[in-house]
């Protein structure tokens, strides 16, 4: 066991972080981006003891950490060249007019980065989500110092990773405390981190109470923060009686394997579905019962989360009216997850906040609507969410349109006929949605846009242009996209 | 006096300004922009009677107020024009890929509304910074239906621009509920506006102490909501020597004007001038003391607002070592506001926190550092500010890299050689800084980028592309910029 960083240390940290932050902040986006695929090269290189530890740490398989290793690389390779191609910088150039009354002066903006940024990363994703994952990139990406709270459940995991980091720093001459690994398993090292006046944001992934402590001392500071925390949700599934009734079982089949997959230790994990009263619901329940019945339950990331797991799912089903439909028949062991389904009607649904609630694990709640009525009044009731998924023919979309537009406005992506596990890294992803999902639902934790949480706009006025930052000068020598006087343009200012 | 709205209508407002929401936000860029110059006509056209209105309720001069209603009507033009070119929207498309391992579904992204927004008008800008102003204007950009509640200190001018908006929109055929008008001498309309569930934003302009409590109940919700406010700060003035040498007279003329602007009821206004003893910050001083001399005491916005400057004033003098350079002499009456200009040093700026703070009025603190070391330290302890203004040679700002640095780092715009009064309108504004400036130093609240504070990313996941929003469509048909395969493009996707 890693013992936690004495909090004395913790204003040495953010001190040298501070420093670094000065120096860093003034790197190019290039030498940026070439520090990003650095660490990419060391996590790609790693030796096996990196997934070994990782198996030991997380029970995660051997195939699925290994995949999750490479996410991790193409995640830092893909943000450096977002990095470098600067359209995140939102550079805006308006030039002076000296003939209209009053003048108009130069005004030049961009974004900069915040300063240090404390990472605390994920307990299911230790390496897309945790020490060199998705924040620390775009942490990075933005020219931010980063400070890393190694997650307690897969600390060894997370110094290994933290030392490919401070090799690819090395590499890169960047400057000391650029990266800074901290230990903690009590809540303290965490409190002390986000309140340090020289800690200028915050992003977190991981349970509700633990978000919603960190957004709050970020606000309750003397200087408030930006605390982005992604929670999790229960991302509900709607399921339409057309696409129903002709797909029963290729449904029942497919939501079973994203509900169970990875032992449902996923923030995108469907712990709700919505269907119809009526004989394909009750077939497609059947055979969702017939394939859960196979799942071999498997290990849960740590005893703690097996242990909450089978607590929350008690809980939810000795709720009045709530019926397991099946269970993993297979046999369990220790700190094993068996997958379970129950149902419920929409009227207790709607009644019971409760069943509202994420349970983690490879768990769902089958809601037999009464009418497609009652399916858009859930629609309309539901908390935040990070996806919402429709399983519709495209003429019932077209004619659900009140239902769409409420799980809109609920949620942050919205997945057609598909499911919602399976976070693509692209600029179009949004991996973030209304509280409770997000602290902040203008804000992605995924894809390459999640640099804008840790940067802010600066604007010069009547500079002189050698002594602008390349991004905003008269030559454009970055070649990035600008917008001068509201046309996006990658011309240069003048000949 | 316009009585308070009753707190039992505020649940009415809201559930209207959500219906509102609902069809408003479906409304395509170009009926947004349609009804925002619809506004701005109105206004332009509108009666003696507002300006008069005004006049009497601000004691702002007739020209003042002339001018502010048009930059208002400029705004209004302006962000229309660039909410229908629609940069700001970030569509991003990714297209699928069938023969990656696993298949990439398309996914394409933009930017959404958040819901009813809830502004908060300023005191000092009647036109600009309230009803019709810049924040009513990024909403309904957004697709945001609005509810304004009426500033104390001008509620009729408000109720008459509340008239000219509620005209424009039956003309355009806006959805009921689209724009309400509140009133609240109390803090308890505020407070029910802030709280109410279906509130999804606000923003506000003024005091410290009215924005805090606004952030702080946004953020003590069960659903926390976006609070932007824009709190003021004192904007400092750093005097490198030699461009101080060569200009002592006419910077302590600049300076005195803008400190003196509009009876310094400028959230811009210098209230902060730092410069190196010796005898050109000497001459300077007495430069400033000859002009501020002959000002003109004139009336401030109401007798609240006096009646905080002299408070304010009196107590910021009465520190030990703040010596009065100079005050000015003519008479002054009832709720006027003297412009006066002081005196201290580094050492007893840096020990004294009140001497930070804002003094709302035509008053300056002139701040006699020992040298460029102590006021690089005073740069670096600064709260977070606005602007900050740097009267410098080429030479000294390039000299002068570590202090640039730490003012950068304090602030969200950096006027070389101007004065910070004076708020451009473009794309290139960055009206934001580090708190206590505003609540989130990544947003403005002037220019159209003011539009990101009311909008969050959804994310359509394997969309039909009939049934997607325009914006997304393979045939662009809006014709704006969106990023395709990282690549930004005003081009449609397929032949």
């Amino acid at each position: 066991m890693l013992e936690d960083t004495p909090l004395e240390v913790i204003d040495e940290v953010l001190q040298k972080s501070w420093k670094a932050f000065h120096q860093y902040s003034k790197f190019s986006i290039k030498q940026r981006a070439d520090f990003m695929r650095a660490i990419a090269r060391a996590l790609q290189n790693s030796s096996d003891e990196l997934i070994k530890t990782a198996m030991e740490e997380t029970s995660l398989p051997e195939g699925r950490l290994k995949g999750e290793k490479a996410r991790t690389v193409f995640q830092l390779n893909s943000y450096a060249d977002a990095c470098e191609r600067g359209d995140w910088l939102e550079a805006r150039i308006d030039t002076a007019h000296s003939d209209s009354n009053p003048q108009k002066p130069d005004i030049r903006k961009m974004l900069v980065p915040l300063g240090p940024v404390v990472v605390f990363g994920a307990s299911n994703f230790p390496f897309a989500f945790s020490t060199a994952g998705g924040d620390t990139a775009c942490a990075f990406a933005a020219g931010c110092p980063v400070i890393v709270k190694a997650h307690p459940g897969h600390a060894q995991t997370s110094t290994l990773v933290a030392d490919l980091i401070m090799q690819a720093a090395a590499e890169c001459k960047m400057p000391d405390g650029i990266f800074t690994h901290v230990y903690g398993a009590s809540f303290g090292v965490g409190e002390a981190l986000v309140k340090h006046p020289l800690t200028k944001a915050v992003s977190f992934t991981g349970s509700y109470i633990g978000g919603k402590q960190l957004f709050d001392w970020g606000n309750q500071r003397k200087e408030p923060i930006p605390v982005f925390a992604e929670m999790g949700s229960i991302n509900p599934v709607f399921l339409l009686p057309h696409k129903l009734k002709t797909s029963t079982v290729d449904l029942a089949k497919l939501l079973v394997s994203s509900v169970t997959l990875g032992v449902g230790q996923f923030c995108t994990n469907p712990g709700l579905i919505l269907g119809i009263e009526g004989d394909e619901l009750q077939d497609f329940i059947s055979a969702m019962g017939n394939e859960i019945k196979g799942i071999a339950p498997s290990k849960m990331l740590h005893p703690g989360i097996a242990k909450a797991y089978a607590e929350k799912r008690a809980k939810a089903l000795e709720q009045e009216n709530v019926t397991v439909i099946a269970e993993a028949e297979l046999p369990s062991s220790d700190h094993c997850g068996a997958a379970i389904i129950a149902t419920v009607t929409g009227k207790t649904f709607l009644s019971n906040e409760l069943l509202q609630q994420e349970v983690f694990g490879p768990y769902t709640l089958v809601v037999r609507c009464q009418d497609i009525t009652e399916m858009t009044a859930i629609a309309k009731h539901l908390e935040g969410q990070l996806t919402c998924t429709i399983m519709a023919t495209e003429m019932e979309l077209s004619e659900q349109a009140e239902m769409i537009e409420a799980i809109k406005n609920r949620c942050g992506r919205m997945i057609l006929n598909g499911v919602p596990t399976g976070v693509e890294v692209c600029l179009s992803m949004q991996h973030g949605g209304p509280f409770p999902a997000t602290t902040d639902a203008r804000f992605t934790s995924v894809g390459a846009d999640g640099i804008k949480r840790f940067v802010r706009p600066v604007a010069y006025q009547n500079w002189p242009n050698h002594l602008l930052p390349d991004e905003l000068k008269n030559e454009n020598p970055l070649h990035i996209y600008r917008t001068i006087n509201n046309e996006l343009t990658k011309e240069k200012i003048g000949n």
